[in-house]
């Protein structure tokens, strides 16, 4: 069966990545494990594919027959008419083998397994079970899990638990975690913060399908143009580093790596059952790739969103434009320290600027104190459209302390925080500012006022930012993410671009 | 008038602390620049006062004369019946000197001046009115600003710009700061975490009263236990130096440091005329002082919570209890990284809080992963008491996904997601657990769902937060800051110990 040739390796991957693509935008799915009432694992993902509007046809299995949610309960896998392209399965670790040989035999590609119960118990039992979901693996059915979440595919419909609430908008960044958890919860984050997604594999245990065959799989994809991974153990370091150099090359690759120290490893251990690395080595690994370190799953969602929303290109200098003198002083020893220049703006541009804003109490060195946290949107557009005549002004930042906005209602009875605050004009006076400059303007708007007679600001922030986001303005959180985020974006460009020049 | 002898220095101390006693605590005060109608500055702080149903009397003056929100307005200070405490200062710069002349003669013991337009202008105008209040200041009257958000006491309800909902409740820590704007969002921060303050002071350009005599002050006020500042310079270094060792060597001064970079100096310098010194040096300061230091406001936040909850002690070991293994992952890297222990536990406890736990999914070996983000609140007080037997355990940190209460909603109608989380059994359930076992039981509660979809969950996070805080268990929003806080407070405790054992 083996032929020698570069050819008909093509022809190997490409062929294996067919499967990949049946697992992961599958037509038929067959759930294994769902019981007629409750939420338990299998019909809880049942529910929320349903919720979810799964595109393709649901078919519930257990020995017990009935229905549930309006489907047909099959007996068994067998009984299912037709092919299935993914199996999810939800059944007790001891018959979860049998349940993937019933998958691989109705044609699958493939299986999630989302029981537990496998080598992460370091149980005897428990790492025979593993050992034998991988023999199966080998006989022709792609394994993601054991101890996992599933899989998430926005064009589909298809998704992980416990997820019946995720966008169904896809996008450039592909997903990679060994835990379930923080997938789920970057899922959610993203869907707030305009980060889209191509699909996301919470590969658990990693039996079969591991990180270094989806880094592979998501640098060739072409629907994914950025790579995010939250790892705690790697397979095979040495094919693992040579798939991430290539894949570096061509996207950027964010990795959170979890258990660089010994307790960190040892809780490693006991959840995905990974064998973790050290530091040094990883630190290493991550330079030599140009790769892009994160520290948690915060810095993993600024980044994503940072590279989903800046051109590629290289960052120097930014301006900061806000309404409180400590931010300017704060933003500029984040740059300073990440070595983002605030270049000081000329005298004439700084005249221009301050002949727009309230006095006194205003600066426009750079960072632009606007003094008065309820600047007007077409103020800050000629202030973002005058900061960006300085040609060392590559990235604009706009800070916004929106909360300002409530003591407004306090004297003036019936209006809310969201009257108050005019979200709309803002978004469109920075997409227009950056429209003008072909400049990037960026939001950084926190939400300090976190009390239970603030919600009318939560709703106006969350708001504000999917106003934002919808104009392509991005929106951080904090400046440290914010300023740290368009340092990562330009230095991994400029280091390909390094590469690329010298080596090739 | 000058007297030789110690007993004399302790009196003009104790007279110096009695004027900042009646300027902070005042029951009588002057605003001066109210308009009858609108939310400028003194009309601003005038029902902001109103709002924070302060306790003593309020003379409004303004020229025009007129009532603005029932009260009637002076035509001049010199008008108001009898004598007044302190002046709140709000009119434009060129007449501040006179308003302070005014209330210096009517026995005053201080003003704070919200008006701009002085020293950080950098024009002459500004420096020469600048100059002037500090002539005025020698002659007998403190000054608090210009360029300030003043003063906030919540046993009197004094508040600060814009501030008409900050708490009335009184507590430890003192506050001074050189941004007004951070100093308010700290204000209400403090106010949904269970921060309370005895006073804080916005000193703006610190014309006269600045960073050192008020960190002397709070040193010997009774009330005040923890001390936290912004600063962005420092007028005398040298004293400012020895006040710090000497007040640190009493209670905790938590400080942050902003315009540390070159960009972030000049940043400064435009916002309260700050000349700031060299990173380098500052760091030593830090150091030789014992003083604990901030990266930003929410690390002022973290700390002042976590010097406020945790008695006085050395905390060498943890805990981490909580579902998702990815969290204890993360929790024991940044242990490791800050050099706090996570001690595994032996075999037999782990046995028996494994019995405890749902099967399988679960491991105790510390971090202690729950499985699942919904086990119930007697279950996780029994872990908790569990814990606490590993005598190298000397805080306990448990770690809540609440969010993960929501899918419960989606398939039980009529219940909310506050309905679905035990929040009142949960404080009670910690809350003995720290009780029983005299080890301090810390929640870390994120709040990662911030979709509009997500309000109910962010409303129940908030009250679970208000709960948590009433019951004595200190939220965090994330395991770093908690873990940090935690070495923060053990290493002040442990320098302190040390340097008295050594030196005294």
């Amino acid at each position: 069966m083996m032929h020698a040739g570069s050819d008909m390796e093509d022809r190997i991957v490409s062929e294996k990545f067919r499967d990949f693509a049946r697992m992961f935008e599958p037509e038929r799915i067959a759930v294994i494990g769902v019981s007629a009432e409750g939420v338990g694992f299998g019909r809880g993902v049942l529910l929320a594919l349903l919720s979810m509007n799964y595109s393709g046809k649901l078919y519930p299995v257990n020995p017990r027959g009935g229905t549930t949610a309006g489907l047909k309960i099959y007996e068994s896998v067998d009984a299912i008419p037709g092919s299935i392209d993914l199996g999810i399965i939800a059944v007790p670790a001891r018959q979860v083998p049998r349940a993937v040989e019933d998958c691989m035999n109705k044609g699958a590609a493939g299986v999630e397994i989302l029981s537990a119960g496998f080598k992460e118990t370091g149980t005897e039992e428990g790492n025979a079970l593993e050992k034998k979901l991988c023999e199966l693996a080998v006989k022709g059915i792609r394994i993601i899990g054991p101890n996992c979440f599933g899989l998430y595919n926005p064009k589909t419909g298809l998704t992980m638990l416990p997820g019946p609430d995720l966008s169904r908008e896809p996008g450039p960044v592909g997903f990679i975690s060994q835990s379930g958890g923080l997938a789920i919860d970057l899922a959610h984050v993203g869907k707030w913060r305009g980060i889209k997604f191509s699909t996301m594999v919470s590969i658990g245990n990693g039996a079969d399908l591991r990180e270094t065959e989806l880094l592979e799989y998501f640098g060739s994809d072409p629907e994914t143009q950025i790579i995010g991974m939250y790892i705690e153990g790697i397979d095979d370091g040495r094919k693992f580093f040579e798939v991430l150099k290539s894949v570096s090359s061509k996207k950027p690759v964010i990795i959170m790596k979890g258990g660089q120290s010994d307790t960190g490893r040892r809780a490693a251990m006991s959840h995905t059952a990974s064998i973790g690395g050290n530091a040094e080595i990883w630190k290493s690994v991550i330079n030599q790739c140009n790769a892009v370190p994160a520290l948690d799953m915060k810095e993993i969602a600024d980044l994503s969103l940072a590279f989903s929303s800046l051109p590629a290109g290289t960052y120097k200098g930014i301006s900061v434009i806000g309404g409180g003198g400590a931010i300017g002083v704060a933003s500029a020893d984040v740059a300073a320290s990440c070595g983002i220049g605030i270049p000081e703006f000329e005298k004439s541009l700084q005249d221009e600027i301050l002949a727009l804003l309230p006095r006194p109490g205003s600066s426009a060195k750079n960072p632009v104190d606007v003094a008065n946290p309820r600047v007007p949107p077409e103020i800050l557009k000629e202030v973002l459209i005058r900061s960006a005549r300085n040609s060392a002004v590559d990235v604009q930042i706009i800070v916004q302390l929106l909360h300002h906005y409530k003591p407004v209602t306090f004297y003036a009875p019936g209006i809310t925080v969201h009257d108050a605050t005019p979200t709309a004009q803002f978004a469109d006076a920075f997409s227009e500012a950056a429209a003008v400059t072909g400049k990037p303007v960026i939001a950084v708007v926190p939400d300090f006022k976190q009390g239970l007679d603030s919600l009318d600001i939560a709703e106006m922030l969350r708001d504000t930012r999917r106003r934002y986001t919808e104009k392509g303005i991005p929106v951080f959180d904090d400046i440290q993410g914010a300023i740290k985020s368009i340092k990562a974006v330009s230095d991994y460009y400029s280091r390909r671009r390094y590469r690329q020049l010298n080596f090739n």
